[in-house]
């Protein structure tokens, strides 16, 4: 581990750049906040593109280093930055497959085939962008509760966390998705609310939750 | 590396599928297959239901082992079966990162958000459960397009392969997406063009092609 890593995160306000400062919290790494907005234009200067040609957020700069994708970071910090009792990935194949395997899940299935496709098509988000269509919005909710039934199954052992004992980042990956459901009013499985308060009692969710205001409202 | 693995792959006619496939022919290991298809009843079967809770292919049976999610199986195979000469994942940390991130986009942004909504609001598709929606269908096309674009500029270099001298799995991964584009007219970017001409041409993706033939048509 690198004693004094030079971070800097670029996004701040959407259910992906919280998942980025949730992991540094977790990880109890110090960084700086560039808190850039979504379809503000900050995207889109020269300064950032340089750093980024996806014109997305979140970002992490880890000195020369620049990597996009909020799962990708949150992984990539966890394998830099990790220390014997801070970690956000299990070590063994079998279980590093599985919280892969998760980790796929929640952001294909549950975030961009149900709750970002409700954001692009819903009147009140992205729908003057991409067109309202509440008919394929409500699909997407529909498709969202079906694809969480295997959380349901996953939690009804009682295990803290998605993958047992241990917090991991498909954690947070999972939780980021709960809260943007339930904001969206589409609702989450039962097992789920019991997980969801016991990990928003984790200081480091809320300091990620504190960090995550954008600075400007988002237009 | 286990001297004889015990691998069974469900699933083959999709997208999705022949990645599993073509990993395994990558790595040069042997597999059973069984070619089961989505929407046949087949996923929904006691015995596949008890393998894969989420009643999706592909998934890969490692002896007692089971792992789904077409990224995270190809993932896992790598990890566990790797040689020396033959290895889909970069082993340094900001490398890996790097190939993280392209696995994490291709999933999410040119798979899920992109072709898969298509998929599922298509006449010609899954429209008919989903609804068909030819409005988010055009937005989901355009969105692939615009995405596409930091495919045109990474290959802009005239690298071979997506992380430069060394195929990887995120090369499974784009190509996939890149014929499933060509599939449904949505069309590709220039530099795609031989990057997919020279990755069409290596034996194993030949091979996977002829895994992936589904045994029974869809439904």
């Amino acid at each position: 581990m690198n004693a004094t890593p030079d971070l800097t995160l670029w996004g701040a306000g959407t259910s992906r750049t919280i998942r980025a400062h949730w992991a540094m919290h977790e990880l109890g790494l110090s960084y700086k906040v560039k808190p850039i907005g979504p379809r503000t234009g900050e995207t889109k200067t020269a300064e950032y593109t340089r750093l980024n040609p996806r014109q997305k957020i979140p970002l992490l700069q880890d000195g020369d280093f620049c990597i996009g994708e909020s799962a990708a970071i949150v992984a990539y910090l966890s394998r830099m930055y990790s220390t014997p009792e801070r970690s956000l990935i299990p070590e063994s194949t079998h279980d590093y497959a599985a919280w892969l395997e998760w980790c796929f899940f929640v952001v294909a299935e549950l975030d961009s085939t149900s709750l970002y496709v409700m954001r692009r098509h819903r009147a009140d988000a992205l729908g003057h962008i991409y067109g309202v269509a509440p008919e394929v919005v409500a699909q997407a909710a529909e498709y969202f509760r079906g694809q969480l039934r295997h959380v349901e199954v996953a939690l009804a052992d009682g295990r803290p966390f998605l993958m047992g004992e241990r917090f991991s980042s498909a954690d947070i990956l999972l939780t980021t998705c709960l809260d943007w459901a339930i904001a969206y009013g589409v609702g989450i499985c039962e097992n789920a609310l019991p997980y969801l308060e016991r990990i928003q009692r984790r200081e480091a969710y809320q300091r990620a939750v504190a960090a995550n205001v954008p600075v400007a409202p988002l237009r």
